[in-house]
């Protein structure tokens, strides 16, 4: 894979002095371009430590537009990464839509440094490439340019490079170290680099040792991926411009709101017995016994640095939040977070839609929980057409990944759908419109929502289907009777809990 | 002071079943009405381990619309939050404008508990106290609302309390530490609140003992002052809107731009020598050992755990873009981040000014360089209008404070204002039109601005005076010359580093 890259190519300084000023105007250009573009440009700048990886950092810098471009390094992570699963880092640091974000560093250096250090086995490393795979094409799907460099340095070049590094004092305290191990680095990368080369996210190979071939070799690269993703761009919004003035035979493909209330989908939850009750007595025994469990477990978690993940969704009125109050009431405030996930903020908007629930995740020994959640995705934005089939389709699986990733790194992971019947949430719309303080949780859009009562109940179908997994199972709580839901959820909680610690 | 919250007031179960309602709603609709408006709700839960803050917090979030809080606890720093002044953590979890923040645990923890447990001395625990002060009055100033909460409870009634919590599994673990040191935490307590106790910000004392009347006295405590602090709003927009309304005399208070250029300010700028120059010779053997030097002292910096920074403003066209990349070129790109300051998201259009730049200081061991600034407020919104007098005003104070913070955190804070003369811009602007890929550095905006020099000269002038400290100075750069600029920054840089190692 390097051979191509030990060609000792190099550039004149009198080419270079006359092909940079145009190469830079053209990037420069390119980048303008960006500005407004609903996609984000990822440029992983990797390969061998003194191969010139910080300068060309510099030299980018240098040459696109201040105002659109952040570079992020990765190299020691805070406790507060540390706490979390390892991409949170990652999330943290993603570009927004229409602006270009260099990294230094990136999700290649641990498993490529774990594995030249020999701190894990080939299959682990293996598997930590298929999610490399998995998560750029993630980011490529959802719009994001990915530009990935890889300097290469013959290892003679290499040693010639470092000595002078060292004798300039501009050396990085471990790359002496790191030297030794050059020919088993050079493996592991080739590896890397060949299993995660795809159309969506290439590498591109740079030979580094000439400067000013490396320079004009990266302006170029990058320049072409900018312009070829800013074609696609404007093809597509034709497409979509052409697909709007042509008559869309729109009545024949989405059936009318009335006529798919009346299809009946024969759906998990209808296998929900919403019959269960408790009696005051047996609620006020039951939700004071388990929450004093909980009160113990949630100390024990935070002893051990254990977190938690609660997430409810459900039909308007189902007692979600009252719900999530019974559980809270349980645990000392310091210990949680409760999100609300309501219309998102524009730096949240400027990102993929998991971004704004990575940004919440709970340090270690700490529980958020969210008041809705990553399955809006699969909810809402399908049943109303927010995003289009394609998004949401692909969503499924994104979610999947996600929950793994935090079950992965020991998060326990609940998820609660509360379930009521059309009737019980009639009968609470109503009686939220009586009660003076309730009167603000019941709008227009609960009965608009209501309307479309069979193809959320198809949509929830789906996402339990699809998305209740070994490791974040979801539980569909019983909730005409809101003491049973209550209980129903704790105990769930609580045993999990259990079984975790 | 905690004497009339001794008194035993009680409420009785009839009452409260009767009060509970008919409050809870007054509450809920105040946070509606607070929805859109342009100032936060900082609400401070705190008092003796024992008096019901957990329980307190959890009702208060029962009460309101979820959407429209969220509750921090302070307790365990991370790292992150360690690595920086100690007020960052309280920035980092400031609600927006029209939100409620309920904070449990605050910038009062620290000072108490310090104090109480010996590692302060009193002047040192009265400075602390100092600081609060100011950093509420602030706060204030900028429109927010503080709701300061101290639940009082009786030693008498907090043994007893702190014994059924025990019983019950839900005691916190230090809490049987702390009721050993009661009379001192009282003592210590007293004195933070007497001092702390201002217009802007009073504190509210409440009797802990009965939850009932516990609740009520908070509810009726927080809807008064948003009460309050609503029609102060509405009165203020009224006013505001008269002022419209009415003919203005603008004519007279403010000289037309014209007229204002021609006023000759005697600023410091004018004793900026402009003339000093380096040849090529001399710049490139100066450039390349203070980089040297810049080099190792930064990593010297990173390995003590000590923070820059570098922070530039200047005409337009100085040259602040190139002199940035001048000193990061001798700096390992993950030693530093960059960061440009151009429009305010909505996030940070929600917060105090100052709350996007708290967001960006670096980690110990590493630089941020700020591409313009916090004085934006006493340049651009000043001059332009953007910002009322009384506003920008009182930054000067405020940005003091601010960058006493970094420096008591043992940050190294450089100032630069890159100076050149009006005459140098002219060339400068008409250069930048004639380069393919600096034509984009050049807009009406700039020339728009040019036509502003004196009133920005003057304010260049005060911000000069008011906030060149001897914690954080300013350098005047002299920029005709590009080179003797970078060089004069690059060694201002590497002897604060210097001097600070």
């Amino acid at each position: 894979m390097f051979e191509n890259a030990e060609l000792g190519r190099t550039v004149t300084p009198e080419k270079y002095a006359v092909e940079l000023p145009k190469l830079r105007e053209k990037v420069l250009n390119a980048h303008f371009e960006l500005r407004g573009k609903k996609f984000p440009v990822i440029v992983i700048v990797s390969g061998a430590d003194g191969a010139g990886k910080g300068d060309l950092v510099h030299r980018l810098n240098e040459w696109l537009d201040p105002r659109g471009v952040e570079t992020h390094a990765f190299w020691e992570p805070s406790d507060e990464e540390c706490e979390r699963p390892p991409y949170w880092r990652f999330w943290r640091a993603m570009p927004g839509r229409g602006r270009i974000g260099i990294f230094f560093g990136s999700w290649y250096t641990d498993p490529i440094v774990d594995r030249v250090f020999g701190k894990t086995k080939r299959s682990q490393f293996d598997s930590a490439l298929d999610q490399i795979v998995a998560f750029e094409k993630m980011l490529a799907e959802d719009g994001a340019l990915l530009v990935k460099l890889w300097l290469h340095l013959p290892k003679k070049e290499q040693k010639k490079r470092l000595k002078k590094l060292d004798k300039e004092g501009r050396i990085a305290p471990d790359d002496w170290k790191n030297f030794k191990l050059f020919d088993e680095f050079a493996k592991v990368s080739e590896r890397s680099l060949r299993r995660t080369h795809t159309d969506a996210a290439p590498w591109h190979v740079v030979e580094a040792t000439d400067r000013r071939h490396r320079e004009l070799a990266v302006g170029k690269i990058l320049l072409d991926a900018i312009l070829r993703r800013l074609k696609q761009a404007a093809a597509q919004a034709a497409a979509k411009e052409a697909a709007k003035a042509a008559p869309a035979p729109v009545a024949v493909s989405v059936p009318e709101p009335a006529k798919l209330a009346a299809i009946s989908v024969d759906s998990i939850l209808d296998h929900v017995d919403l019959k269960q009750r408790l009696t005051d007595t047996e609620y006020e025994k039951s939700l004071a016994a388990q929450q004093a469990k909980l009160s113990k477990l949630a100390w024990a978690a935070h002893a051990k640095k254990r977190s938690m993940v609660l997430l409810f969704e459900g039909w308007d009125a189902a007692g979600k939040g009252s719900a999530i109050r019974r559980v809270t009431q349980a645990m000392d405030p310091r210990l949680y977070a409760v999100v609300g996930i309501a219309a998102p903020t524009d730096e949240e908007r400027a990102q993929h839609y998991l971004w704004r629930f990575w940004r919440h995740l709970p340090r270690a020994g700490f529980t958020t929980f969210f008041d809705r959640s990553w399955y809006g995705r699969v909810l809402v934005e399908r049943v109303e057409g927010f995003a289009p089939p394609a998004d949401w389709g692909r969503a499924y699986g994104e979610i999947n990944d996600f929950e793994e990733q935090l079950t992965a790194h020991g998060i326990v992971v609940n998820k609660f759908w509360v379930h009521i019947s059309k009737q019980e949430q009639l009968r609470r719309f109503k009686e939220r419109q009586t009660v003076a303080y309730k009167q603000y949780k019941i709008t227009d859009e609960d009965w608009r929502n209501r309307e479309k009562w069979e193809p959320y109940k198809l949509a929830v179908n789906d996402l339990v289907a699809k998305c209740s997994t070994e490791f974040a199972p979801w539980t569909l709580v019983a909730g005409n009777d809101k003491k049973f839901a209550r209980v129903q959820i704790l105990k769930t909680v609580v045993q999990s809990l259990e079984v975790a610690l």
